[in-house]
């Protein structure tokens, strides 16, 4: 394995904890607006809204992942995120 | 729809801009990698190296999200990786 390789790979491993973080703290925002849709007695599940973020993904994303990809990671970001504890 | 719930949309958005740019950022590192190792003639596919990449963030995770969510999430980044563009 060069020594590049390893370097990369340690920016891969450090931009891999932010990803953490930052899926933990959507997990935050996402568990705060559940509270506040039981409390208003809202639906839970806003389908209209699942497909707003997908396409806005795709619109935000300028690669080099194509549009599709980045759809596939939010379709597993958007899972996980129902079905997060309180 | 309450004021409090559009504010933690307008949240939500500006941090999925944020996953969309570091998801980015991670294929551009991979790809970086894998054209290191075309270079060196070292194989592409590197189960260890997965598995050990799932297994950190797992220890990284401080939840809200379980473990295994955080997992689920990191297994379809790790998929489109391999699917990307050079």
């Amino acid at each position: 394995m060069t020594d590049d390789i390893t370097r990369l790979r340690a920016r891969l491993d450090a931009l891999d904890g932010e990803l953490v973080t930052a899926l933990n703290e959507r997990a935050r925002l996402s568990l705060a607006v559940r509270a506040l849709k039981q409390d208003a007695a809202l639906p839970l599940y806003d389908p209209a809204r699942e497909s707003r973020i997908l396409e806005r993904v795709g619109e935000l994303n300028a690669g080099p992942l194509y549009d599709e990809q980045v759809q596939e990671v939010f379709r597993a970001i958007l899972k996980v995120m129902k079905e997060a504890r309180a």
